[in-house]
């Protein structure tokens, strides 16, 4: 088993392992200049909510290195590293955060506690998938067969992950049989980067394309449908990758339990319900190709949102870092937000 | 609008419409020997059970020109042909009628008998695919939207196709809004062919990924869900490209109307019930990738059915050349079967 490693922060650089090269290369790129952590994130090169979070905070540590560490440059820096990506939340909050935090120092000071500001922020989502992953592999039965959807792990958030960290600590703690993973269409993350994760992992997986969970989950072979979460309602409804409602729809038809792994961070109390969340479209040209390749005739219209909202009635529990929310969800929801740690 | 013709049967010999180059380029191959027409059909340059069997019988007129009408030759041309794709039931049996009709003759009669009989299937195959486009369209809403799945097409039928003839009947008659496609992982029939029909139909048409189909049906924007059949058991349950049964199970979840559009052909009474429907697996390497292109790590396993089953409860009629069967299935079904036709 090799683990996987999304980011090396070291004393004054940073290295991310390239995504887009993946899994045919595995090749780590030198973040040593604002541009080229700019670079890294508008092509995604680096991806994933709470890993773009992390590399926002290592990289106005970077600026802080090339180009100084006075209120106007570093303002400067984390305007530049923020509007990289406008959507990414994770992104812009916590290269906010690392801001707020730096501007309180005296400037010989601040380079050395972006650097740890970054490194902290590692060592937290380090903790935080390591408790998601505890809590939500006690769920599963021995021998468990489990179902994913897009990339959760490691390169998506810089721990272990969170659906995928739930994977991980269950194959690690001899309660996993087999992981299956979707291709995840359009972006193909399934395919691309959970595939890759699970080999490297060696954790026994098994690959199929999205048209196919439904079948397999008919079939009885497996015992939990389990996905990370982008944004969580108040009353549980929660939004995640495309495709993420119509695993939970067929899993609620056979009994099989449906569980969201996400830190409490993801859960939104200002948003009352998924008619709330707002979805973000994609463009036409990810439908009908991938890379390079065209399969369908140019010009036609496609409908391609990136996310889908699975209502919380087909939810049987929300995985957090401090405990597992259950229906009703608008006041389990409530106390693990407010920090209440439950079982 | 220019029409789809998959297949020409000219006085001696035939041609087909390349669906290995769609849709980047539209060339006919000449199908003028045992060789050419058994190269086609193994290599998908024709697919499409009905077609298939339309092919297999001109095949036979073609083998009859090029090699003789000798009672030898012609069963050995028939059995080269039916083994090409030994599990596509209408070629064998198709190739077999043809073969049986010419036995019955003097040779000199057989060349001309054997296009005849494959001119005759070809007309068989349009009046019922009109007839079910017919009896399909009156089903659906004035201004109706609807979402099919795979190929359905003239280029699966010789005809106007099953689904996607009611959707084209629906669109001459003015009913239609719109047709929205799945691209159809992992062989991406609804990309690279239903695209394209459409497209040439001049049938407003919006692509989607097979991961947003359960959002677009919860979004409200479509009116019906509709896909042909490969095998319908005596008491309804279905056989259908993969990923057909998910869209049943969203679209009950939603009030929308899943219907099935196959000829009485597709009937199989023997089969009491989905389960005793063998479903075909398919080999690993469609899946993680397409064409030449990999996404996902080698040497992955893979879950590759071809086709999943759609419980009898979940469809709201099944269209039939004959009239369209409604529940309970195992009475309507065994009517349509024995030639009894309803409204």
């Amino acid at each position: 088993m090799a683990d996987v490693v999304p980011l090396r922060i070291l004393t004054d650089r940073f290295e991310a392992l390239d995504q887009t090269l993946l899994p045919h290369e595995e090749r780590y790129v030198r973040l040593d200049t604002l541009e080229t952590v700019c670079e890294a994130i508008g092509s995604l090169r680096v991806r994933g909510a709470p890993l773009l979070g992390i590399v926002g905070a290592a990289g106005l540590a970077v600026a802080a290195v090339e180009l100084g560490t006075s209120d106007q440059t570093l303002r400067g820096g984390a305007a530049g590293i923020s509007a990289t990506r406008p959507t990414a939340v994770d992104l812009g909050a916590r290269t906010g955060e690392a801001l707020a935090m730096a501007l309180g120092l005296a400037e010989d000071q601040r380079e050395a506690a972006l650097w740890e500001f970054a490194r902290r922020l590692h060592l937290d989502r380090m903790e935080e998938d390591r408790q998601i992953g505890r809590l939500g592999a006690a769920l599963l039965p021995e021998g468990a067969a489990v179902l994913t959807h897009c990339n959760t792990g490691a390169l998506a958030t810089g721990g272990i992950g969170t659906a995928l960290g739930v994977i991980r600590v269950a194959w690690e703690t001899g309660r996993l049989s087999r992981c299956y993973s979707t291709e995840t269409r359009p972006l193909l993350q399934g395919a691309r980067l959970t595939a890759w994760e699970l080999k490297r992992l060696d954790i026994p997986a098994t690959l199929l394309p999205d048209t196919a969970a439904a079948s397999l989950i008919a079939s009885g072979q497996v015992n939990a449908v389990m996905t990370g979460a982008d944004r969580i309602a108040a009353n549980g409804d929660t939004a995640n990758k495309v495709g993420t409602y119509g695993l939970a729809a067929v899993a609620a038809r056979h009994g099989v339990p449906f569980y969201i792994a996400a830190p409490t961070s993801t859960v939104d109390l200002a948003c009352s319900n998924g008619m709330a969340i707002p979805i973000e479209f994609r463009k036409a040209a990810e439908v009908g190709g991938f890379g390079g390749q065209r399969w369908s005739p140019e010009g036609l219209d496609a409908y391609n949102p990136a996310f889908d909202v699975t209502p919380k009635d087909l939810i049987a529990g929300i995985i957090t870092e401090r405990g597992v929310a259950r229906a009703p969800y608008r006041e389990s929801l409530r106390a693990l937000a407010a920090g209440r740690v439950t079982a």
